[in-house]
């Protein structure tokens, strides 16, 4: 893990990939898109069969499958993700929003109308890895809107099967179908609809750069969550961060993939020397050492700032998915911080707690997009209305001035409407 | 204005036109994009002049031509202006949200930390009309939320000049910047910064096809607010309705432009005739009557059904940008309205009220994209990060759960971050 210069690192980053994705992809993606509008579930079978390598009889999972899957994944990973659900479902009660209203006097009502979407689509990534935290960090903040209808879309193993932590998390959070496709494929089944598959109002969840090209492709037709891009850790280390912890914790980052990126910050040159001994010490140990060490050679740097407010400029200008303040007093500096998915504080507080357990979501800006999105949340699966009553009087109070900015606005007809009103 | 059965209408609904665009546009726009990208303010002066037929020195608006832009429009506009900036204020406060903690016992701090964004851009359309009200739907909102810096963009004039009604408006709500570029260019000299034009985090307000898909292409890299449609208004009439008023109503949806769609559904085949007769009578008074017989002639009709019911559930499957409930106790049947932008309610509550000056935001989604998308409001331009604090003790507590999870998605990294810090 290189240890570089502000100035160095910011050149770097300037050379950071945008959201535009290669035209071959778009391409690509665009024909499955269309594929799937035309053909529906046949296609699903043909490019799972070309894609994953399956060749199936069912999209859908069945109540068998489920059950067989809850004996094979133990009770403590089951207690665990009860435990987890139980605190992911207590945070994210704290975003659940009243319809609310204001102004009845004077013959005025206005306010605004909350409602749950219709149905969603949870995309869950396949392949090699399992991730039942996927399933808890979207299908959570979904029922708790009140959205009546979630389905999960998750590309199956070579057996045909799905993972089996997968689909207890599916179980245990109450999700209504669960289909077995993945890809670009899935995402134009959820956002436009096929024999099998319902179309949804909005997709969420993580996936590959097909998955996410596809995305960006739909949307507009349906809601998307986000663009996911790799993810990132950004660790800002004064004296006083231990340094075993902060470099386990870049290492958490480094392992998800050779594209994710794990950034310390720090202070102190000295920390910094300390911090990379212990990079390479632990690295040796952990399993997935070959990803972690092709990640940190791509995407992790240490860069040394002379002051903390200088670091806390550069955390803004990274706006990390991830952001662990390892310095003293943390909570006093959390006003400097404008941009980060989440900010994690202090020595105790490591990424991996937020990732499974804490309680707040995983689904966070990633690729320096946390200067203008959010983490998913409740508010990610409903919608707002406006309402909107006058009174003959309060409109008659009203009518001169509406009258006078539609005709500003060379809209006549607008005017008219109020003029017809007029006693 | 036709008068339709309901399964008739939605075959026609079906074959609406989707968010896709077309291949010719997306190639020309996404030239557009990459040649601002590389040349910055020339390409736009040059795309300006092919566009707009204008050739410019600057971009930027002085404040000697919003000084003369104050003395062109008169005191009774200026008056309308600042009274619906109120109204617009008023509501838009209501949305402002707090940062807020929960479950500081046991040594866990958990919250969501609110920011606002630190620059918007607003695109406001140019042409044949003038729309101030555009500048205060977008402008009010992101300054409510503490965004520092917005900057409109607008395509000049055939003189050149930016529309006096426009300039005054941007005056009146505090903008900081006004450049004279209109288009596709000023999605991407918003989105990627020129030497003129800083880059923003979102672009919000409407615009034509080309800036429509440039919106589209630039989405990932900044936020947008949504892809819009032509606008829409749906007014459900029972013989409560007045029927002078709905055919004033659905005139002014008309009028917007060819492609505007306005739906009358009514629950009695006398009113549906009553109105379709209004509809003709006030047409022909009407400056815009020719825009307003094409609109009318491809999208507007009247639907009749059979129950309220029934007209209430095809409200929801059309999911309109503007809902006129024209019935008897509209607020009776409020909690049957899923997919609306707008509710507005009773005889004299017309959309042109909430387009200019009720205070509500007249952003609202199209095209069936109720059924997802909210109003523009202050929540637009914030965005939110978690904030996790665990002590020691905390963590320890939690431990065994975090690993149990890790693991079992085969992160062991995630795993060795929290088994480092067991004592």
């Amino acid at each position: 893990m290189r240890i570089i210069e502000k100035s160095a690192f910011l050149t770097d980053k300037n050379n950071r990939s945008s959201a535009y994705h290669s035209q071959t992809v778009r391409t690509r993606v665009a024909e499955i898109i269309s594929t799937v509008k035309e053909q529906g579930d046949s296609s699903l079978f043909t490019f799972t069969e070309q894609f994953d390598g399956v060749k199936l009889n069912e999209l859908r999972v069945n109540e068998q499958e489920i059950a067989e899957a809850r004996d094979v994944v133990g009770e403590d990973f089951i207690q665990a993700l009860q435990e987890a659900r139980r605190n992911i479902t207590a945070f994210h009660e704290s975003q659940k929003q009243p319809s609310w209203f204001m102004g009845e006097q004077n013959g005025v009502f206005l306010g605004q109308k909350i409602t749950p979407l219709d149905r969603v689509g949870v995309y869950v990534p396949g392949g090699k890895a399992a991730y039942p935290s996927t399933v808890l960090m979207n299908v959570i903040p979904a029922r708790l809107a009140g959205v009546p209808k979630i389905s999960i879309v998750t590309p199956p193993q070579a057996d045909g099967k799905i993972n089996p932590y997968v689909l207890v998390a599916a179980y245990e959070t109450g999700v209504d179908h669960i289909y077995k496709v993945g890809g670009a494929q899935a995402i134009a089944a959820l956002a436009y609809g096929t024999e099998s598959i319902a179309k949804v109002n909005k997709i969420v969840g993580p996936g590959n750069t097909y998955v996410a090209q596809a995305k960006k492709l739909v949307y507009g037709d349906v809601s998307i969550d986000m663009i996911a891009g790799p993810s990132e850790i950004c660790v800002v280390a004064d004296e006083t961060a231990n340094p075993q912890f902060a470099a386990a914790d870049l290492l958490s980052q480094a392992e998800h993939d050779e594209a994710a990126s794990a950034i310390c910050i720090t202070t102190s040159e000295e920390q910094g020397l300390t911090i990379q001994n212990e990079v390479n010490e632990q690295m040796n140990q952990l399993d997935r050492h070959d990803i972690i060490e092709k990640s940190l050679e791509k995407n992790g740097r240490i860069v040394v700032c002379k002051s903390l407010d200088e670091a806390l400029e550069l955390v803004n200008t990274i706006a990390p998915e991830h952001l662990q303040l390892m310095i003293k007093n943390p909570y006093d500096h959390l006003h400097m911080i404008r941009n980060a998915g989440a900010i994690f504080l202090g020595n105790y507080s490591p990424e991996a707690l937020g990732d499974y357990f804490a309680g707040p979501n995983h689904t966070l800006p990633t690729n320096g997009t946390a200067a203008f999105a959010s983490p998913l949340g409740v508010y990610d699966f409903v919608k707002k209305s406006s309402v909107i009553h006058y009174t003959e009087n309060a409109l008659s109070t009203a009518s001169e001035s509406i009258i006078t900015l539609a005709e500003a606005e060379g809209l006549t007809a607008h005017a008219n409407a109020i003029r017809v009103r007029k006693a």
